[in-house]
């Protein structure tokens, strides 16, 4: 091992090509994926990390706001417990220089000058690959600003590339940001030994800092002396290589010798997926006859027939279907849904929420049926339905239910196959005192079943407020 | 008018090229169409039949009696009532010769010689146009065995055609009957006038035994002498066509000059369904970028991109995908699946019962959720579970609810809004009283949640068993 070095993850991003398994609030990086055991890339990056700084007090995560629930929940899943102060939300997303300098600024708080392996969350590579990349770096990373290129495999119009220039102790002076190519660009760059350029970098935070107070003196200086909220409301959305990476005269380049993909559309996912000997992808459950080269995520029997190329992506409310080589227009379904508002742009039928996640199994005029999931340790706060009543039904683990009727406060516990039923008007909060996940069908009925017939109501006794 | 004629169904046949729409035990003649304001194709050619013949006593319907459920309950839907001495249920299927003889003798005990109009129940054709090619027929029926001929709109490899011959009266005597041809033959036929078969039939009851006696005289016995069961037990599995049309001299055929679609398969269906601008068809939510003569049939939002000609039909447990000129495989999926034993083949997450049907709204190890919808007036009979409790909430219509434990019995009334716990052990019964359906959402809990948990008891107080 060389010098120390910190990682700076950064989560925010809200892909909109991977829609419908991705959405908005739930996007790319936060997907559970079944070709990686469930794991979701953000938790991948997570585990990453590990391999190369000593602890996961060296860890540090710069998200938007609306991400905290998605990443302390999934943290949690893979018992890895970064400090609540090295995770850093935004007010909102604005690209990634903003969440890079923020980070930087609290880490050199925390700790002083420090390397910063930044790396974004969505990403998939070989883990011992980059081990040997960064060390690489660390040899140089007192001088410049460290990118790392990929090696490409094709001449890919979707990603930026990198001309490496002069040799340097290890790799190369970047000589030139270029933008995503045409094909015949592409094919040329190729030939020429430029690289992709993967969104990785290894900074020095004093290296950083200069530079960047030389490129982007006005955001360092809101963020050095405002508020973030302020800062975020004052500084331009804009990207690391835009901000300082293209301004700079001391980046550098490492090859990165590995397999690498940023999962960027489904043709992407298709490539990194495992494939039967027909080469299609995804479904566990697959009828393929004489059909090639598709991915399916469905997860539900799925038969095709004659099929070939094919991405195929079902979801409870959303079902995709294009050609692989029309990946890249997905987000033109997501740009029209949100046009006309349609929340199923933003939100899945599961919707994760600060104290677990519910599914929605069926919405009717008359009745919604759902299956709340809530942590260990978590409640649904005091609250009241003045139009619909409620009837839970623990399906797994403990319930504490307080229920509060003017004066009279009662508190029961619930265990598996018990219910309870909750009048309009009465308050009532939920919560699991327990060790394990607790699931509970609620079915809801009343004459007006939507998501604002809710007052959150302070809780006098519960200590956690 | 002419001379009068009573209608007989044939509402048997499991077609297998409909899937997933369609299942073993919830064939196409009952599916529900959307392009059809809801009806199925059963239910509209009980519609049709009564603007033929004078009254719905004179309808008789013949299907397996896997199906007694189903037609009862779509008759009830579309409020016709046809005496229960009408529906003549077969113990399985032995294809249309066994099924129309057994329709016409039983016509004939209860109203003598009659002239009998057997038409399949999965057709959709043009009301009008058949009324007038059913008062030409009458007009030979005393002398000839008359079949429909459809005029071909094209070379269809599909169907059976028919050569008319010699000028009758009404229509032609039937030259031959030709099984179902090559491309290049059937370009021939259609050149030379030939017509498809349409599998519709008028006959007399006399003409029609008359016929059977001499071609099929061991079957006619076996009906006429033996019971049902024991009959159906011995003769064999035969069309019409087969059995007679195309041995009897006295086969005749009259032109029908309307639209007529046997929705064989997706493409068929295709063809039948109104379309929007870019030729698409089928789904009420679809968000379609360069996609055109698609048929998309689903309950969510479907979003496709440079697609063309495909079928793409979604259900809640199984998705289907293919080109429009690969309708005809789809029998290969359920071949598959029955060869592998799998349920999916035969049934729904909706399952018709004899008190209406249920829903599958989730299915874990842990528990199972449902929505039940008992019929007016329905019941499900007494029953125990060893191994799980269950919990309803009615969320429309009204619950009597019969709950015996031991010597002690228990009645109550559940409405919307209340619920009830029927713990393992407890034999419970839940019936509709009400005039409208009931719904109930039932939470299964326990460690085998299997459908053959289930003990059937007979209840002393209940006058209906």
């Amino acid at each position: 091992m060389g010098k120390p070095c910190q990682a700076l993850i950064l989560a925010g991003g809200s892909g909109t090509r991977l829609w419908p398994l991705s959405r908005e609030r739930y996007p790319k990086q936060f997907l559970k994926l079944r070709f990686l055991r469930d794991a979701s890339l953000f938790q991948k990056t997570v585990l990453r990390m590990l391999k190369i700084v000593d602890s996961p007090q060296e860890i540090y995560i710069v998200a938007p706001e609306t991400y905290k629930y998605m990443i302390r929940g999934q943290l949690r899943e893979i018992g890895i417990s970064v400090p609540e102060e090295n995770m850093i939300f935004e007010p909102n997303g604005k690209n990634t220089f903003p969440a890079a300098a923020l980070g930087i600024l609290a880490m050199r708080e925390h700790s002083g000058e420090c390397n910063v392996l930044i790396i974004p969350s969505d990403h998939l590579l070989e883990d011992e690959k980059l081990n040997k990349a960064v060390n690489k770096g660390l040899r140089i990373v007192d001088r410049f600003l460290v990118t790392f290129g990929i090696k490409p495999t094709s001449p890919h119009t979707g990603y930026g590339y990198i001309k490496p220039g002069e040799k340097l102790a290890e790799g190369y002076r970047v000589q030139e940001f270029t933008e995503k190519p045409d094909v015949e660009t592409a094919k040329k760059y190729v030939d020429n030994g430029y690289y992709w350029n993967s969104g990785i970098f290894l900074v020095n935070s004093e290296v950083f800092l200069e530079e960047a107070n030389k490129h982007q003196s006005e955001a360092i200086q809101y963020l050095k002396t405002l508020e973030v909220e302020k800062a975020y409301e004052k500084i331009e959305s804009i990207s690391i290589d835009y901000a300082i990476m293209e301004k700079t005269r001391r980046a550098a380049v490492i090859p990165f010798r590995g397999k690498w993909t940023d999962l960027g559309d489904f043709f992407s996912m298709y490539k990194a997926m495992p494939k039967d000997k027909n080469s299609n992808s995804g479904n566990a459950e697959l009828i393929a006859i004489n059909s090639k080269r598709n991915i399916a995520i469905t997860n539900k029997l799925t038969a095709i027939i004659d099929v070939k190329d094919m991405i195929i992506i079902d979801t409870p409310d959303a079902l995709l279907i294009c050609p692989q080589s029309s990946a890249q227009k997905v987000k033109q379904i997501v740009k029209k849904l949100k046009k006309g508002n349609d929340q199923r742009a933003e939100i899945h039928t599961t919707v994760y929420k600060p104290w677990g996640y519910y599914v929605l199994l069926e919405d009717k005029p008359t009745h919604k049926v759902k299956r709340l999931t809530i942590l260990p340790g978590e409640g649904i706060s005091l609250q009241l339905h003045h139009h619909r009543s409620e009837h839970w039904v623990v399906v797994g683990g403990m319930a504490k239910i307080t229920l509060v009727s003017g004066e009279k406060r009662k508190e029961e516990f619930l265990r598996k196959g018990e219910s309870l039923y909750v009048p309009p008007g009465i308050a009532h909060r939920v919560e699991n005192p327990g060790k394990i996940p607790l699931h509970i069908i609620e079915t809801q009925i009343g004459e007006y079943l939507k998501e604002d017939d809710i007052i959150r109501l302070k809780d006098p006794y519960n200590r956690r407020q």
